[in-house]
């Protein structure tokens, strides 16, 4: 069977991968399709080196069918479709212990500290595998685990019905959340400096405005009536967009800090103050915001053509890589099962 | 009658002040005491001349009895004690029709846009005054208004029974947060870079850090046994406090902005982000805010006499403001009436 590692130094393989049994507990994935996404982008780019142990069998954006069952495993049968939740807590930790168990203080997160989901059997705990309904297909079941990140951002944000929600980026992440929240009842105004991601944000009927063209704290008093927005989700690392955002909030508003900032960033904290804002973290996802992510897709709230650029075969990984970090794609899927071109 | 006014450029004159009758709708107040606070500092080094009205009668921690009752006011007699929540809201903002009166996008403070405490005889809005208990004495009433703010930064954190508590800052909001927050169940540690405020903060069994000489987070972490703050009260308005915030706190704790940062400062959203912390500001205070603060004063909760270094004549403001701009005081009253030293 195949798969495609990370060697270090940025360099990609795809390798023939020995296949071993499911261990106790375990069940054995068919692959069928492996989203690409920021942070692995960051691992081929070198950026987390530090981390990872080479070679690496990177990718958690996963969808397929279970091959095997490891013993001890209940309630999955081999075809049964599923998805992954590529979090693995220690259970005993403060936070864990505190109920928040997804941001375990010594997490392992499944396709960066351990193999991940590219290549074709896959061993992971039965604890970590989300079934999938039988009517949603595989492809788009790969966009589940962004998906979730977006409805764990929106239900952090407490966002509420009627709200008017500026989301900074318009990349997958920017899209997914705009989509979230405006099925949760709110108006969504996105910022994007790229043309070509604000003509897609437009075609999927939300407000845009290009922030580097236009004065964005004065588009957003006028769109709110001066009142500022209900919640701004920070979704593009700019050091720009994280100052801009206590000027888009309304008094007690509300800001979500959904991307990695690598540095500090300068925050206006007067503002913070003499409006009572609220700044807060939100990172990966619970169950219930898998399970929401896989109702909105299965519903087609969420726009999955519309986001997923191409598709290509584990043998093509790098060039996709190099497409997502030239900013020519969204979203690509790595076809691991290759059945789909068949 | 005697008053003392800001004349602009740092001066500072005590003269005789016509007193008028109260409006319809007013209490003529016989001022007791004041106390002086920062912004009163800020106020006389000209910081806020673009926004104040000179001569400026300034002062809003007062406490007084009722001199005369304006036509039409209710519930009020010569004689009652009392003591003024100094906000005006207009009442038909976004901020105010969504419940946040008193941080009004068009907010009045009194003593600052509109004559305060500083003269014997000051006429206010009946709506915001605020009776005393009659055994309550006068000189610590003075002290309801920052006790107020105190209050309000707890309430505003969350904060429950059995947190761990970082106070960055043991000047008097500093020392009332800690009290306030103690007497709702947690425990506290104030960080403070002045020997003698860290000496003072000691005493009121406080545990109590130098963040110049230790490594306060090795501290924290240490004093949580490995976890974080629950709750983080940054009070100091250094930037190296507001940086220092986000390595304090557990996962998703919060920090509360309750200073006045001048400059936008450095947050680490990285760390925002990956603990899910949650990052408020806190203003002024409400009504209950105050209801709560003349009860903690009432019962001796608050160190009143621990807080309170001097109480000087009106004539004396000058000195004071002087005084606490070298940090050679904690909190100074004004003797408005004169009384006390007669």
């Amino acid at each position: 069977m195949k798969g495609t590692t990370y060697e270090g130094s940025g360099r990609l393989r795809t390798v023939s991968v020995d296949v071993a049994p499911p261990g106790p507990g375990e069940l054995q994935i068919a692959v069928a399709f492996c989203g690409l996404c920021g942070t692995d982008l960051h691992i081929v780019h070198g950026n987390m080196d530090a981390r990872v142990r080479t070679p690496l069998v990177f990718g958690h954006e996963a969808s397929g069918t279970v091959a095997a069952v490891g013993a001890g495993v209940r309630g999955w049968a081999a075809g049964d479709p599923l998805t992954v939740m590529p979090l693995i807590w220690d259970g005993t930790c403060a936070a864990c212990l505190a109920g928040h168990q997804h941001i375990c203080q010594n997490l392992v997160f499944v396709g960066i500290d351990s193999p991940g989901a590219l290549q074709q059997r896959w061993n992971v705990p039965a604890s970590i595998a989300v079934p999938l309904p039988g009517d949603l297909d595989l492809r788009t079941a790969a966009l589940v685990e962004p998906a979730a990140v977006a409805v764990h951002d929106v239900r952090r944000s407490g966002l509420q019905v009627g709200d008017r929600v500026v989301v900074l980026g318009g990349g997958p992440i920017g899209v997914l959340i705009a989509c979230v929240a405006r099925e949760a009842g709110a108006q969504v105004l996105v910022a994007e400096i790229d043309e070509s991601r604000r003509g897609r944000v437009s075609e999927l009927g939300f407000e845009v405005r290009d922030p580097a063209g236009t004065d964005l704290t004065a588009e957003v008093e006028s769109w709110t009536g001066g009142v500022g927005a209900d919640v701004v989700f920070e979704v593009s690392g700019a050091a720009a967009a994280a100052r801009a955002t206590t000027a888009l909030a309304r008094v007690r508003g509300t800001i979500v800090v959904v991307a990695i900032h690598a540095a500090a960033r300068e925050i206006d904290l007067q503002r913070v103050f003499w409006r009572e804002l609220r700044l807060l973290g939100a990172r990966v996802y619970q169950r219930a915001d898998f399970e929401r992510a896989i109702e909105l897709l299965r519903r087609g709230v969420l726009p999955a053509a519309a986001l997923i650029s191409g598709v290509v075969p584990l043998e093509e990984t790098a060039t996709a890589v190099a497409d997502l970090s030239a900013g020519r794609a969204m979203k690509i899927l790595v076809d691991v099962a290759g059945e789909a071109r068949a």
